[in-house]
């Protein structure tokens, strides 16, 4: 077999077998194929496409590349969710522990915040003493012990991911929908999952914009996971505003607790139940959908899921005081208000620009070397659809200093618009496929 | 201007700029962008094409990244021919003194052998002394003096080219129209010519095997050659069976002087008068092509063409007395017959199994650094549309020793197809395209 065949193959529109998948990536992992010779492929890839198969083939080659944890020996089915990605997005924090409480297992490996939009490692790690580097063993005991635990990824698991994606970063081959599954479906699957629930974002603030992209995102992401004999379901979710009213590192973790404790905004407990309760029916704890709905809410309700919250935080070394006193997370030393420049109705809060006056407020990175400011971030007072007058304050921005305000303040502005035309919330959840 | 933006413009299928084209490759050539970018966009090209502005914008971006000549202030009109390689093809070798010998100025930046087809500089190299490294200096002394010159192409010359093709190579984006006509024409281009004759070849043994895609590659060549300001013409010729009837170095020279004394094999005395006088009409030296001919045929008779390579060879170092007794010429020690195994009608000879078969003689290069042995070669004693009885010879096979022969043996025994019935010799020029 020969890398060249494999290039002219998928040049010419063909399918390559799993053999030559196999093949390409294996070598590629090891240093035998070059980085220009892989780049030709993902454009190859990126422009001709791949089909079902191919994309299965390539998922479990870039799987098989590193360690796969065999959690077997865990009594229980360990469900995992997994979020193409969005901006005020701490639904793991809370979905995590509802979960974890109904007794889904849950081992989540988690990523950084990439882009405008935030990273779950990058929130916890705002709650003093957190620690997301754990041992393969304490890992292991955290999801058999208290049923939820989160770690980082590692440089063992699926070691042909990262390799590619820093070659896609640089190659214009990002967003293309195989490569894309591959990419998720090869890290998640490196948990030792029974089943996996995608919560597939659509609008401004997504990677994928419009409803019809993030369809097919999430149906081949759904056809690859069974295919490799994962039962996987996906929601189709909004990402045109921001998820709750908080973003920023430890906002969001103060947020999650609010709304583990019952008293989170309408939006973000909304769809932290649904997703939960998909957890639950995929595991396997109850027979239907509004059963699991059920179940995910009495969590909540009981306090189980906010104690399961206290553990895995201590656990992982955080201080635990903070699920009962957010008021212990750091906190900016300044805050000012955006007002309304005019009366009417909120029409849309563009979520890609929150999330990038987050990341010039510090809370995000703008290189791989940036140290992240837990504290800074940005409070919506209003949603889309509400009424505001002129003047009244629409956010809320935590700052560190006048230079970071300085360049987060046009973005934050800027994300507002406001109409004379009343509107409607957007709807929550689009779809679901399965 | 950034090359991310330029990759994602080509792999959505756009039309990249003369600015954002010219970008790329001065970066490239630079070395500020990597190759694993620029292989990504080569297959984008490959894939999604050019249309031919930005294929003239390649070809003068490729054609500017090294030394331009400037011949103006030789006299005349400076037209060269290239052929897209063939096997048994030493055209260049004689209509080159022919159009000199008519008063055309032809500086020609010849290559070495490729694959199964033979390189007009390791030909000439079989003439004891001929040198092909001259000084710019003494190249424009040669066609000023002679008319006719013949150097290697040196690193100066188009730089991006040599980078760009080593890269297309291994990444299986060879066969682009666009990125060949680039190639050819950047080259081509920085010999300081006014005009070009193309001789593009078709068939089996030659890069485009089908007429339609010859023809392609045909329009492709003239359109760009004409778009920035060279008279472009070209000839589609057949390459499924050898030109002449001599295939390897010292052999190919002594057809071509067999050929400038009138003596030549009809099929490539035929094809070297046609494109000498498409060079002459091109270069002003006759009202149309019929007269062309008359003059490419006259300097032929006259002995003037035959002349002009006695001096050419002299000019270069090489013994001008093999002009006259091509007996000098090194010799291989051995000859063997391939006989015919059936009665019957030559129904095709393999032009690119003779060339195979030559390379493995010694004649040509399996890698890099292979030398060149230029005294062994096949010599067909039988071409198509021939009848020959059982056991006739339909071949004498020229070698150096028996390790050598046992490899070309199967290609040169395999390249005859003989079969019941008559077949007439294929057509020799196919098209002309202006």
């Amino acid at each position: 077999m020969h890398i060249l065949d494999i290039l002219l193959k998928k040049r010419n529109g063909g399918t390559l077998s799993r053999e030559e998948i196999q093949f390409a990536i294996d070598r590629y992992t090891a240093g035998d194929i070059p980085d220009y010779q892989m780049s030709a492929l993902l454009m190859a890839v990126f422009i001709n496409g791949m089909d079902d198969s191919e994309t299965g083939a390539l998922t479990e080659a870039m799987l098989h590349s590193g360690d796969v944890l065999d959690l077997s020996d865990i009594p229980g089915r360990k469900v995992d969710k997994h979020s193409t990605g969005g901006v005020g997005d701490k639904t793991s924090l809370i979905l995590g522990p509802i979960a974890a409480a109904a007794g889904v297992r849950v081992p989540m490996i988690s990523g950084r915040g990439l882009g405008h939009t935030g990273g779950t490692l990058d929130k916890l790690e705002a709650i003093p003493g957190f620690r997301v580097g754990l041992t393969e063993a304490e890992f292991r005991r955290g999801i058999a012990e208290i049923g939820f635990c989160l770690v980082g990824q590692t440089s063992r698991i699926a070691p042909a991911d990262r390799k590619i994606y820093a070659l896609r970063d640089v190659t214009a081959t990002v967003d293309s929908i195989p490569l894309i599954v591959a990419s998720i479906m090869s890290k998640k699957l490196a948990e030792g999952i029974d089943a996996l629930v995608l919560d597939v974002k659509t609008g401004r603030g997504a990677f994928m914009k419009t409803l019809a992209d993030s369809r097919r995102l999430a149906r081949a992401l759904v056809s690859t996971g069974n295919a490799v004999g994962k039962k996987t379901i996906a929601l189709i979710t909004e990402m045109s505003q921001p998820l709750g009213t908080l973003v920023g590192n430890a906002l969001e973790v103060e947020e999650a607790i609010l709304t583990l404790r019952g008293e989170g905004p309408d939006d973000l407990t909304a769809l932290s139940l649904e997703l939960a309760a998909e957890m639950i029916l995929l595991a396997g704890l109850a027979d239907d959908l509004p059963a699991a709905r059920r179940i995910a809410r009495d969590q909540v309700e009981s306090g189980r899921a906010l104690e399961i919250m206290r553990r895995q935080v201590a656990f992982q070394g955080g201080d635990p005081a903070v699920v009962d006193d957010p008021g212990r997370l750091p906190a900016a030393p300044h805050r000012v208000s955006v007002k309304a420049p005019r009366a009417g109705h909120v029409q849309a809060i563009d979520a890609e620009k929150i999330g990038l006056a987050v990341v010039h407020l510090g809370g995000g990175r703008l290189t791989k070397e940036d140290l992240i400011d837990p504290a800074v971030g940005i409070r919506l007072i209003r949603k889309v659809g509400e009424v505001v007058a002129v003047g009244e304050p629409l956010a809320e921005v935590h700052y560190s200093g006048p230079d970071r305000l300085e360049r987060a303040w046009p973005l934050g502005a800027a994300a507002f618009q406001i109409g004379p035309e009343p509107a409607g919330p957007p709807p929550l959840i689009h779809e679901r496929i399965e």
